[in-house]
């Protein structure tokens, strides 16, 4: 269908686009970025792209503006130079949380950001565990989104663990649906910190619905750690309601702020997220784990381009 | 600013946008709807529009593309006959459960109806309860969403229940956060029916997390019922574990198929909707009670007129 | 050009489409179209269409809107999963008359309809007897305009009538241009119904401009049959100036309303029509003859599809 | 509503300009227009407009590319100058016929045409007696369509030619509609020229449907005058056919080319047309007479600024 | 990638369009322009370009409005006729001096061509020597920009004037940036003519910055000759300043009033510009000398539809 | 027109929106903005603006891509809070200076961020010294475009240097014209910096055309200093040329990098610039002197807000 298959990578995540690169066999396209001595972003693509069918590998995390506008000139660049379709990959989506006018007189950063990422003129989006479903409608463009569930679930198989000692911990109201989901593949039962009470109390059994746990061990389930605040106090509930060990799991390690300190004193067996963001050094801690999506993103970009079917990704 | 404040009415729900003309006192604007013999909507508007601030009430419930396509031809015709400004009233938005894809190869036609009602010529929406608050963001135009749930709580609170005497049961994992909404009003505690589990094992003590109830009198809150199979099956789950009574309330009575018959038929003390949705009646029954939301809409709409703030009709 | 050629169908005219599969002898697509117990129509792509070239079957005729949404929805669907073209195939367009402001303050539906279909992501359109030849006009996108006049002439010729025993009637001013193709392709002469007088008066002979008939054989041809009222009085002033038979003929079966008991009972030889539109078995009557216009749909898509000429299938 | 009514006239016809300046007792905007030594348009708007309600009087006929850019260069400097709003008024909407594909692989200028016009900035359009009605669904902003036929038939009614003795003769089929709205204000009956065969034949008695005109005065409308072929053609059928006296009448006369020696030499008795384009000396001869519609448009005009009904003139 | 490189004229310039066709070894496209007796615009493709990959060859020089609306109406045809791909191919851009708001309340005319080009359906430009660079950025398609002084200078080169006789002269502040670059080909010094002392003072040393020049030859570059008044008196101060002979180069010869007897009778040795416009014959004169663009042209359009780069044409 | 003149401003200058504030009387809108833990932008109104018409104060300076981001989400918070007209105020507008395809394959951010601006909602914009004034066409949105010049200039005019003691230095070519124009109202004459040859012979007489200076002072002016290499470079090639003392002057005082320490170290007088870009204590030095916008932005809101004519302002 298309002319070449062409993978580009902006300077948020380079390790994650070489990956994926050696993935789908191919080179990364060699695209030269840098800063003007004001910070504004200098680019020029090192190859030719007509007709190409492009990838673009950008997660907007922090810092997140940074990371987006590079992503925009981007595809400017790439629309200018010809290129016959774009697509942003884009595994983690920064301003995903403002997705609704929850109060009087705020942006919807979310749809503002898709609205830019299609008028700089991307024709479609590959996007992993969007914050909201919804985000998908934010576009016109076709949006493919994964969810990195599978593969994370994929390790803690490995663990072995018998389901019967397994108490999936939902952090709060809103995971509920997630921990459900995981819950489905790993066996065990359900429990929910009820994170509402737990602010106003701070102790107390009433706050684990679900509880106690009773000596078993439990998985918790976020779609990102951000500052790790809710995370741990959930781990110290569950705790507190007797599970024997915690593991923590998340989609996107933000990990900002005092997250590492927090996440390196709690009592946690081990902190599995993906590579959807890159972790400097500093982040880094030894009970972190990360499991890689670049073979679930090369897989999925390999399909697009190729036009088959990537719906089987989904489950 | 706007010349003047005129107030149409499609055919969905002409008695609400008459209340609503009666809050506001003024009177409805002229408009001859009817359907040519091949049942194309024929529209003429008898009265002159131009320069006017244009408000069209008409919920888009059953018959969903009945309503939605005369929404669309009454926006066509306002815009052509120079309305300074039209919004769109929808109490009720039909198709908004389709705003994401959560399989492969499905449409996302809350989006698609967003945009129509955009590309038809809407300056903006007005609406009430979207069954995700993110469905504000599939529009690029202002969007002001009210919340029935203060109007529903009014008449929970005239009925004078002791708050400790109260358990708000939140019918599913998805109705948590709008049950602790309605707890921050009417007091109680919370509790959660596994709808999950609940459909596996259909019995048992397992599947209502928070429980038993103790004989108290329990509330379920959800955002519509439609044929009211969920909402019936959390009631009996209620009940099973020892609620006195139980009470459901909903914004958006649908009511469709078999909804009527298994609300009369359940032990349910009172079923309390707002009027979102016109009802014929035969979808009425003894206990089912109709709180009004034309004072809602009608200050809504006063104040948008009048550029005044919005943002307390959110609370 | 495209990687492959996929024709599906909505509800409204399965039938046709599954005829002009067989014409281009692929299989139908798969797809699941439903409704949800409220009404909203439900579907999913049971196939991977992504880079297809897709062709979807819908007229919109009655219901008009839920054959128009269907249609709508359809379109998202496929442009969500990554349908490379979209063509929407609509043999009649429903709206089609309500294609200018003939009157102050009243919608242009048509130009509404062509407005949605381009939203929701078609890339062209294929239609056929437009009401009006302007309403290509009302898409930016390209509109394939077939006629089936040849094959309704075709029929007519076969019936081996002398051109000097035909007069073509116009059952009124607006259709002259199209009587006068068809007495290009059919001989005879032409004599026209003044519509006008008609109502008026009633009877007598002033209303048959170019009459007596003197025992000749009438032809009458239409674009649409609705509610048959038109046709019918025109038949009878044929049969008043003195036609020995009568033949009408439309492309578009809408026969809605009394129509079918008017046509049955009215002095008609045989009523020619196209399958643009389903016929309920309620609708039929033993002298309707319905000649298929699959194989010249079929044929325009194959020519789409391969980027040859259609052009010859405007004669 | 608006700050201030301006009316600017481009240099298609300043005099139909300041009739309507006049009409509306407001000076003309004063805009200087020329052409660089290269031909190109040069402009410069020589009072404020800011806020201003902007009218741009300018006909699109002969040179037709000239005046149409010069429409859309005055366009696009009222919307940087912030104009608040930009009407076009198009006495004469020039490339109108062409406003539909008839054959294969032909432009559909007069969309485009609405295109650009909407694309540079205006807001709404002012037109009068389109070729076709469907052209107002070309635009998706307001379009307020008016008649020249009531400033016509007054000019005919003030003649007193008693009804019997008028035959309104429509020059062809495509104009019968019009005659017959004629027919309803001035009276007399309809015979119509049948074009087809007249080029065909040339005489007999068969190319007038409705004659012979024993002797009464016939009058013939059409919209426009182009060469006058075909109208002189028309003049002289009804002669043949025993006109007495002959009529003509149109609203546009574009009369290019032979069209003034025609008219000239034809044995027509007066020619009226409107003066929606500008005449020269050498295009006007003795029995040509010009009813100005100014009056109407600036009526028209005035109501659409004080967001008056139009209607009215609708009739 | 596409089906078929299709080669299209207007009437601007059909010479040049044959150059290219003949470099690219395909013949021009079948496609028939008249004038209607109007003077609106008539065409008609003569053949099938559906899924071609075409090419519009027009510069908008003069008659500039006629030039420009017969482009637009050129794509939009082959958009309505299903090209796959239209390039727009423009050596010589019209109202590219119109390119921003020098003084308030003026057009900008150049950017409005843009958005006329882009609305009519053209996908992609081909321009050459646009008076500001700024141009492309008016577009959100693609545009490749190609230089003609390659080509200029080539010829240059081929006389052998010793770099050490070579003074370039810069006719005004403008064209130093230009002037520079011709340096770096053919070697000499710079010196500027400062016009806007020349224009007041007419005479005297004080006007040629980087004078004298000592009995050398001179070169001036410019991107136009509109009238030739700018460059003539440039002319006249370099030889003043003591220049031995002078050549005159441009772009795009627009040669307009006065220009030709201008150019004759100055003191030039010989003016250098490109085919970008056609010439009348009484436009020419015996020191004209025209290089061809065409082979620059027919390489751009030839990689351009294969996918290949274009970047090597631009030094 | 508008019911509210209401003033915002971003983080980027405060103190500047706070200037403006007090030159038109008005309180400074209410908005709350600041960072979530990870970096993302967050926003709240504190007021009502339904239909204000609302003035972002927001020069898109160091650190740019914060700047830019933040004056998009507001324009978006104001746009969904129903403010009637959103004027972007950008005294600075960075990325400027990528505003055309200089090379192959790189981008036009300049035209991007344009449309960045208008997709998120901006009405208009007011923008002061654009790199180039072509950048005015990149919106589609009316842009007011104002000159810092004649605030500078009032400066230097009051210090009451002898016209012929002056000489405007143009630092480079592309200079020139904006030397000019200085010139105009400071008097002196012009000598220009061949800045090619500068930096390719690093000395000699041959690098100032129209030098030597003759121990005059020299006014050296710039649209912005970004690392001062180049002015300070201009100012040591006036000073080796006889210049007695050197001002510096520009618009925009980006200095970043090495350029206060450049500035600070060089044989300079004054350097003199406006407040478009806020100076942190490390970026000024002893002779820096800032002139203030404040009156020349604050009145084009009052003229905008007004509807009064800008145009006097551009002079």
């Amino acid at each position: 269908m298309y002319d070449d298959l062409t993978l580009l990578s902006g300077r948020a995540h380079p390790a994650l686009a070489a990956e994926i690169a050696e993935y789908l066999s191919i080179p990364l396209g060699r695209v030269i970025l840098g800063n003007f001595p004001d910070g504004e972003i200098s680019l020029r693509l090192e190859q030719n792209i007509r007709g190409a069918d492009v990838f673009i590998v950008q997660p907007t995390g922090p810092p997140v503006n940074d990371s987006l506008m590079e992503l925009l000139i981007l595809i400017d660049a790439c629309q200018r130079a010809s290129a016959d379709r774009i697509t942003a990959v884009i595994p983690y989506f920064g301003y995903a949380r403002q997705d609704r006018k929850d109060a009087g007189r705020v942006p919807v950063t979310a749809k503002l950001v898709a609205n830019l990422i299609t008028k700089a003129g991307a024709d479609r989006v590959l996007a992993m565990d969007l914050h909201a479903a919804q985000i998908q409608g934010f576009f016109d463009v076709p949006v493919d989104h994964l969810y990195a569930a599978p593969t994370l679930d994929e390790y803690f198989l490995s663990l072995k663990i018998p389901p019967d000692d397994i108490v999936i911990v939902s952090p709060d109201e809103g995971s509920i649906k997630r921990s459900l989901q995981h819950l489905e593949r790993l066996g065990g039962r359900l429990a929910i910190v009820d994170k509402r009470r737990a602010s106003a109390m701070k102790t107390s059994q009433a706050n684990l619905i679900g509880g106690p746990l009773d000596g078993k061990l439990a998985l918790l389930f976020d779609d990102m750690i951000s500052t790790g605040g809710s995370i741990v106090g959930a781990v110290e509930i569950a705790r507190r309601h007797g599970a024997r060990e915690v593991y923590v799991s998340a989609s996107h390690p933000v990990l900002c702020g005092p997250a590492t300190a927090r996440l390196r004193e709690a009592e946690i067996r081990e902190v599995v997220v993906t590579n959807s963001l890159p972790l400097r050094d500093d982040q880094k801690f030894p009970n972190l784990r990360i499991v890689t999506i670049a073979p679930l993103l090369g897989e999925a970009i390999r399909r697009i381009h190729r036009n088959e079917s990537v719906s089987y990704l989904f489950d």
